[in-house]
């Protein structure tokens, strides 16, 4: 089975004070780390939930991708990712299937992930990461 | 601990044949059953990745809140759900805390869960299910 779990709910916020403070404090989700993922120009609070993270998004400038869709939309869940066994070989299946992806092969980003996303055309409207830890030695 | 997991994603959908065109067949998840729930006005898919499920809703008719949220929004995330040990003793705990919850105690959704709504203000914007199951007593 190449899907393995929800890895992620990723969820765009103005203020990752603000947001930690309902998350961590009132709901009780394990405070994991931050980190600044200068390439997306946003700052990340993971918080752990089961097998799973909860991403807070806040971003770092307005020409950040969070930032437009903060402005267009308001805060929010803004994608969700699911952990595959080899991200490679599912981009080539879902591909040969007419799946739609953004870009054509995976990318680094947060959490020492290779990542892509999947076009919301192909997911009804989801804006849905697929992840694979980088191997250690690479 | 009293939260567990992320017991699910629903997304609203315009249909579900041709969600589950892409969840299933092309993404590949695990389909588990189909159930109708009268008092939402809507059809669920349940599919499997891990420990949690995705749902695909489609609205029966107009008067389903997914129907109107499909007006507003478009297909997309509509919520997501995270099993608790405990629903009721999770409402007093967060709303001692002042978290602003949808309606004052839980109520029979669908996959036999007693469920209850966090209100998108407490929650940077995201509809916030907790749910737990009915006891098989009851």
């Amino acid at each position: 089975m190449n899907l393995k779990n929800i890895e992620h709910i990723g969820i765009a916020v103005q203020n990752l004070e603000n947001a930690l403070n309902f998350y961590q404090n009132i709901l009780g989700l394990k405070f994991i780390k931050r980190e600044i993922v200068e390439t997306q120009a946003v700052e990340i609070a993971f918080l752990k939930v089961g097998e799973s993270k909860i991403e807070l998004l806040e971003p770092l400038n307005e020409e950040s991708t969070i930032a437009r869709f903060l402005e267009k939309n308001g805060e929010g869940i803004h994608h969700f990712a699911i952990l595959v066994d080899s991200i490679e070989d599912k981009i080539k299946a879902m591909q040969a299937q007419g799946a739609r992806l953004i870009g054509n092969k995976a990318s680094a980003g947060a959490d020492n992930m290779k990542i892509i996303f999947v076009h919301p055309r192909s997911t009804n409207g989801v804006l849905l990461e697929l992840c694979e830890p980088f191997a250690k030695e690479e």
